[in-house]
Parts: C-alpha cells; sequence; structure tokens
C-alpha cells in the first residue's frame, strides 16, 4: 500500500480530506473506460453532493447527472446542470410535482417509475408540463427493491404515456452487486433484465431508446449492445466496501476521514489492546454489511480493524504488526460507505500533494425530499 | 398499540416530526424519577441538539446539559445554557484549547480524561484557563470503549491535577446496556465502576464530588448513593432499539419519519409481499445492532419489519396481518437508533395533536469536532 501525503496540520479532527488528484484520476479513468465501450456516463451525484465535483464530471464527458431526490436535482440545476435524471419511482406530492415543473424550466428532467399509479400521478400532478418530463420505467434486475419485473415494464411504459409523459426507457440499479463474488453476475442479470424490459416494451410500441444500468461494482463490466448508458456514484471517491469487494485499490480512495487517537488501552483479561479514534458514526456513517470485515479500514495500518462504533468513537482491536499508534497520532479512516460519509457534514478539506486547497460545500447534503 | 395522531397533509415525506405532548411528558417523566432518587439529572444533548428541548429539559430541573464534542457545547453556550460538561476524552490541539478557553467565558464546562497524558495536554493546552475548566475521569465499567480501569482513576486525577485542571469526580457510560438482557448487569457493573474508582481517588486524595453515570437504558435503574448524576440522551425520543430492549413503550415515542409508499410488489417466486418507503438510511440512519428486529419499526404496523436499507428506501417485507398500505400511503418509521436520525436534518416539524406547530432548528447537527 502506498502511503498518500498524510494531514496537513491544519486541519483539526474528525474532518473529511478530499483527495484532489486520485479524485481526477478517479473520474478520468471510469470516463475513458464507459467511452471505450460505446456508453455514455451519467454519474450518480447522491455520492459527493458538490457541485464542483459534478463539473469534474460533466468535462470529463459525462452526459448529465444521475440524482436520487427533487431536493438534490434543484441543488445541481441551480449549479447549471442542464441534465438531471431522478433515479426514483417518486410519488407525487401537489408540492413535488410543482417543484418538478419549475426544474423542467431549467434542465431536461427525467424521473423513475415502476408502478402504472405512480406514473399517472406525476403526469397528472404536472398536468400541461407533463410533456416536458421524461420517464424511465425502472426494472428489478435482481435486487428485489424498487422496480418491475421485466415483463412488466409496458404496463408502466403505458400508464406513462396515458399520462402524457414522454416514455425515454429504462433503467435498473443491480444493487445486489454489492457483495462478494456478485459483481459478474449481478452485472449479467442487469443486461437480461435491461434486454428482456426493452422487449416488453417495444412488444407495446415503445422504444427503450434508453437502457441505463451499472452500479459502480458493475460499471466497468457493464457492456453493449445491451445497455446504453451506467450511473456509478462511488467510483468518483472510492471506499471500504469497494476495497473489500475488490473494485477499487487503496490508491484509489480519495475520501477519508482524518481522525485523532484519543484514548488507548492495553490488553487486559483476554481483551486486545485497543485504541479509540474521533471518528464515529456521526462523520463514518454506521453501514456495515455482513460481509465487511469491520466499520472501516484505517489507510496507514491495512492490518487494523473497526471492530465497534459509537457515534464519536470507533475502537480499533490492535493485533500488530508493531506498536499501535501513539497517543495524540492522526491517521486517515476509509469509511464503509462513503456516500453517508459525506453527506455528514457541512463541508469537506481538498488536499493536493498534501497541501489544503481549500474547501467545498456538500451543497446537496441532507436534500431527502 | 395506540394510534397517535396522524402525518398532518402539510407534510411533504421524507421529514422528521417531533410529537410535542410525548416529548415533554418524557422530559418530566425522567426528571421526577431521576429527583426521587435524590440524584442530578444531566441530560445528553447529543440526542437531539435541539436548543427548544434543551430548554424544557432545564425548565424541568436539569442541571446542565452533557454534550459530545465542543463544537456542541458552543452551540449551546450560545443559546445560553450555562453548565456543559463534554463527556469526551478530547486530545486537545491548539485551536480546540482556544475554543475551549472561549466557551469557559460564558458557561461552567467540565470535560473528560481519560489518560495522564491527554490531561496533561490538556492542562497546557488551556494555560492560565485551566484552573476555569473541570475534568471528570472516564471509567471503563465493562463497556470496553473509552475510560480507565477503575483502579487507575487515579493516576488521570493526578496527572489532570499536577496540570493545574480541577478534578470534579469521575463519570462512565455503561454502553454494553443496550442490548437484550443488560440493563441491569450494567447498571450494576457501573455502580461498582465508580464506588472504586470513587476509592481509588480518595486514597490518592482527590473527593470524586460527581459520580456521573446513566444511559436511557439503566438511568431508571441507576441509584444512589454510588452516583450523584445520571446524562441519560435517548428517553427523549425513544427509538425502536429502546422499544426492543424494553425500555421505552410505543407510546413513548417522540419522534418519527414520516414517509410514503412508492413502490409495492406482489409475491414472487418465493419473495412475500413487499413495499417500499422513501425513508432510508439517509434520514433514519443504519445503525442495527445484531438484536435488532430489522431496520426499524413501521408505528402503526408492529408486525412488519424493515428488512433492507439503502439510501433513500426502506424495504418492508409484509407478512399480514391483513393487506399491505397501498400506494401512496403515509406512515410513521421509528428509527433504530435516534441520535443518528435528528442529525441527518436541518430541520423538525413539531407537532402537536395532528397539528404543525411549527421547525424546531437541529443548530448542533453536524458538529462533529
Amino acid at each position: 500500500m502506498t502511503r498518500p501525503p498524510g494531514i496537513p496540520a491544519a486541519i483539526d479532527t474528525p474532518d473529511i480530506l478530499i483527495d484532489l488528484d486520485i479524485l481526477e484520476r478517479n473520474i478520468a479513468r471510469m470516463a475513458e473506460s464507459v467511452r471505450a465501450k460505446g456508453l455514455t456516463l451519467r454519474p450518480h451525484a447522491k455520492t459527493h453532493k458538490i457541485p464542483e465535483i459534478a463539473a469534474l464530471q460533466l468535462e470529463a464527458g459525462a452526459v448529465g447527472l444521475t440524482v436520487a431526490t427533487i431536493g438534490e436535482a434543484e441543488v445541481f440545476a441551480a449549479a447549471g446542470v442542464k441534465d438531471l435524471f431522478i433515479a426514483y419511482p417518486l410519488w407525487t406530492s401537489a408540492r413535488k410535482a410543482e417543484r418538478l415543473r419549475r426544474l423542467a424550466d431549467t434542465a431536461t428532467v427525467t424521473v423513475g417509475v415502476d408502478s402504472p399509479e405512480g406514473a399517472a400521478r406525476l403526469g397528472a400532478g404536472l398536468g400541461p408540463a407533463a410533456s416536458r418530463v421524461g420517464v424511465l420505467v425502472e426494472i428489478d434486475s435482481g435486487h428485489h427493491r424498487s422496480g418491475v419485473h421485466p415483463g412488466a415494464a409496458a404496463d408502466v411504459a403505458q400508464a406513462a404515456s396515458d399520462a402524457g409523459l414522454e416514455v425515454a426507457g429504462i433503467f435498473t440499479f443491480p444493487g445486489h452487486s454489492y457483495a462478494p463474488g456478485m459483481p459478474a453476475e449481478a452485472a449479467a442479470q442487469e443486461q437480461e433484465a435491461l434486454r428482456a424490459a426493452a422487449e416488453s416494451l417495444a412488444a407495446a410500441g415503445f422504444e427503450a431508446t434508453v437502457r441505463s444500468g451499472g452500479s459502480t461494482p458493475t460499471a466497468l463490466l457493464t457492456d453493449g449492445p445491451v445497455a446504453t448508458e451506467v450511473r456509478p456514484g462511488v467510483y468518483v471517491f472510492g471506499d471500504a466496501q469497494q476495497l473489500e469487494l475488490g473494485r477499487c485499490e487503496p490508491e484509489e480512495i480519495a475520501l477519508t476521514v482524518a481522525a485523532t487517537v484519543v484514548s488507548h488501552h492495553k490488553a487486559r483479561s483476554g481483551m486486545p489492546e485497543r485504541f479509540i479514534v474521533d471518528a464515529g458514526s456521526k462523520i463514518l456513517g454506521s453501514d456495515r454489511p455482513a460481509w465487511a470485515s469491520g466499520f472501516g479500514r484505517l489507510m496507514d495500518y491495512p492490518a487494523a480493524r473497526i471492530t465497534a462504533l459509537s457515534e464519536h468513537h470507533a475502537t480499533v482491536e490492535w493485533h500488530g504488526p508493531g506498536r499501535m499508534p501513539a497517543l495524540g497520532a492522526r491517521l486517515r479512516v476509509v469509511p464503509n460507505h462513503v456516500c453517508l460519509a459525506i453527506n455528514l457534514v457541512d463541508s469537506a478539506a481538498v488536499i493536493s500533494a498534501g497541501e489544503i486547497k481549500g474547501r467545498w460545500t456538500v451543497a446537496a447534503r441532507g436534500k431527502n425530499a
């Protein structure tokens, strides 16, 4: 594991650091890989929520952004992004429909739908503006969250069309790719689901011009000719989950949480040595899938594991090699799931070659609705 | 389970609702119980991060507040709170020491210490202001996070005293009480640890005037004469963890996340019926201890379980009784760990008898440092 430059002295812990050089490399690599396959890239901005990063992604060739909520779309539209896909089966209240109408005044807006009822409600809520909002029908490709069975895609498309919406195609999120050994299988299921759903649409007279897939674990595996677009998010930063899934290398981790060792404990009555750092679930997030080896990783101590996480404490059991980091030592924690970590801070420090270049505001933080 | 009033029509989902009537009852009940035992109450404000709730706690007789970080202390000091305990073994940078000095100008400030090195550094950083900052030595009563073994308390007290700090006593957090069957055992261990640590201090010539313990699971079990003070936090709101630990009743849940059913799925090939609501880990938090029955509970559907949680989706498998809530139905989700949920929003709606009374700003949200 290479040792990227450490934590600048002006950083008080805990704080989030974004390594600009690694970030730019991650953005370029995904853009090139997707372009080489003849696919379009529509990164999911829920991962970073930062307009400056969106601008880098668009400069590198992204066709637009994916977001999860109307609130996120509003933030990126206000920052000048012109093409936004809300990858979520919205159930539109009158106020949400009004917000979508306003969004459609400044950007090309596409919305997910996964039920005839949701499509009808969306169209009715938008009224005459429905023709200015496109929809993609969400397909379940094996994650079993939202999304219809591929064979039912045409029913949703028909309802959307009847409600005055433009049916642009289909999308799926192969979230079951987030498990060891699953990315390749999930990518294959994703392609089959998109194929079957496109066929369902074609049989009903709809052309699925957009066939969108791809999480970070599968994006580099996703290939034409079935998919036309991928929507990875986490690739910009990487995280401990991607590391443990083998989908990124330590050198590709662009976001870490700077932390300090605040408490130190010798081995005692069967318990190993342990230390506590001042980064807990309120800055790391507390996602921990069953297959993860802990609640995050320490960049400079690859053998160490975070065995417990409180709101402001991470407990690290120490089994070597070497001696525990000293009290007051500053170290970098890699969150398990980076999308949760960035959503816990108002801003993050931008670092290049060990120097602070400034801070970026997490402009879409907390935009849940 | 009683059915408290539903979700006001003006609420768009997801959003956090605080039931003012239940909140006030929770605050009064804890205050009375602690007063009846002759203990003082210093509630942990990290749970709510809201000055208006702190004011209600102080009006009900709390002697001051507990907080986790200097940033939280600054917010509550600015709101007029005059007595603040930072229950954390701070490792003080020059800037943190300067912030503590300024805090001590407007409030009585006490800080946790759990190592001679941390105490020495705190005293040195504060300089002449050290005499205006009290310390409590943190004791490990079985949670095995931060805190020293009771027998080592005197070494830390001596270092703090040598550094010019005022040693006010000891504190412990019996976090291992957060497991089924554990509250009574953890409360007993807490009392024994406080007793042994007070003895260690006395032998070295320090009087542990303050002997502070008590999480929400143990606060009502904690009794004199060993402890002088308890610091419960979660009791103001309650949450699904406390419900499943048997430490609160559904009628005592004051905070819920208003959510909408956005996606609906019939049983298919071995999978039960399921529906998706628009509240995920970015508003519920994703803490899920091994003993929890899911990622949160549904207030109005006690038999239902959230079996999977994404950032903006909660997946509810439905096994009855009765039919699944319809697409578009609005329901209230009880987060597993309420301290994480409130930290994910800028403000929360305050509800009384089904009416919106206003919104409270989560003023100390994100104050991790």
